[in-house]
């Protein structure tokens, strides 16, 4: 499908390049465009489906990683007979951030600021739209009789806001201490292993929702791992077999720990064209 | 997720800045990230689980539009007794352009030119790499007795190099005029309905792939449909239905058709934020 659209890309940048900032093109993928739209109810449907199956049968494991497994060789917490719950990240897998992201998109070549998401997360919450699909899987699952628990990175500081907007959005109840589990409500810092244990201690967790690795295992997020040693390890071996399967991942090319990597570290080297570089042809 | 992802982009963006070209996010999500190629994984999961049970239970229509079908009353073409087949599209469906985007990335600014994109189909055959996860899902597709065959907008006066293409990335067997259908076999254009009506009139099509809404229906392309009804048309209704269960979507944030729109265009205007527009807090 590629023909049309060298056209269509020079038409829109100049239409928008006259009246206001042209929008980052991961931002009109994923929140205007039907195809963005699609891979976020795609998602929700096997999600979902997942779900519904494997509450009848009641696995014997969960798929939150138990203590001391690695990523070459996964071991799951045991399930017990506690009840069944799945664990979803909030931003850009539950929620479309829409307000925020505008804001970003009017402001070109501001950097990120603590303090504007903080604000954000304080003031924001109706602003938003759940991702589509969400709402209806979610409420497929609660009907199957798997606790729906949200596990953020949001502060603890705003949670009756971050409440509001999950619960304003459709996708509720949202509960903090409850089903919604919040930066600091465990231990300091952004790593959710933590709060996955604390969950996994009162919970069968059936399935996984997240954008971003780390909302599946802080194992991905290894301080020093190579951008092509990272996707190796999501896309190879056991790990390979969870997406989908137990593990759901959400496509957000907006922000996050997959926007990382220079040229070398994102083409491999034996990939490039032309043959002799320097000349076009 | 949102806490340690201001840092990263700035570290990476310095780090890239001294040395070479940034790449673009969408291309660091898409070829460099674990996030972006868990999204192939999973969809070709879900693709493979649907089309094997869809060969067992042989489905009465196939998800191939039919003639006069909208898409708000989608009606389908009916099977017959005619084999099992599966569409997929090549380009960011079932191959990675890694040489070509490897060239973009490295020439920042310049606009998209036909006879570049030609070239490459020309020549660019060894420096590509399947999707994620395409690889086994074709080959359970063909071990469960269905076609798998390509519908690309490549030309079919380049068709041994994307035969190549393919079979070289272990997707094949792609042969021209038999499992890999190009613009110009049926009629010119890169309007897909043609193809896929000759596709139809010999098989039984039970599921699709792509990463354009035109891979999946031409109605999606109809001129001037504005960009918040386009993604209204893909995310609503009986089409709602079809992502993941007949059709399957591959994220593509790096270019196409999703590539579109202005601020307001993208962001509706009732999911802004900060409340007084202008000030920030």
């Amino acid at each position: 499908m590629r023909a049309l659209i060298g056209l269509a890309a020079v038409l829109a940048a100049g239409s928008a390049a006259a009246q206001q900032p042209a929008v980052p093109p991961g931002m009109q993928w994923l929140y205007g465009s039907g195809e963005g739209g699609a891979t976020g109810i795609q998602a929700y449907h096997a999600f979902r489906d997942y779900v519904v199956a494997a509450a009848r049968h009641r696995p014997r494991n969960s798929v939150v990683l138990a203590d001391g497994a690695t990523l070459a060789a996964p071991r799951f917490v045991p399930c017990g007979r506690r009840p069944l719950a799945v664990v979803l990240d909030v931003d850009e897998t539950a929620l479309q951030n829409l307000g925020y992201e505008f804001d970003d998109a009017t402001h070109p070549g501001r950097s990120y600021d603590q303090q504007r998401w903080n604000s954000w997360e304080q003031t924001g919450a109706n602003a938003v739209l759940p991702i589509p699909g969400a709402v209806t899987a979610l409420q497929a699952v609660r009907r199957a009789g798997v606790t729906v628990i949200f596990n953020s990175n949001r502060l603890a500081a705003y949670a009756e806001a971050s409440e509001a907007a999950l619960n304003g959005a459709g996708l509720g109840p949202a509960r903090h201490g409850a089903t919604l589990w919040l930066q600091n409500d465990v231990a300091p810092g952004s790593g959710k292993d933590p709060r996955r244990a604390a969950i996994s201690a009162r919970y069968c967790v059936i399935a996984m929702a997240g954008d971003q690795l780390g909302d599946f295992s802080d194992l991905f997020n290894v301080r020093g791992v190579a951008v092509a040693e990272r996707r190796r390890l999501a896309t190879t071996g056991a790990v390979a077999n969870l997406w989908g399967n137990g593990w759901f991942v959400l496509s957000n090319p907006v922000y996050g720990t997959g926007l990382r990597g220079n040229v070398d570290d994102v083409f491999p080297a034996d990939r490039r064209w032309p043959a002799a570089q320097g000349g076009n042809r």
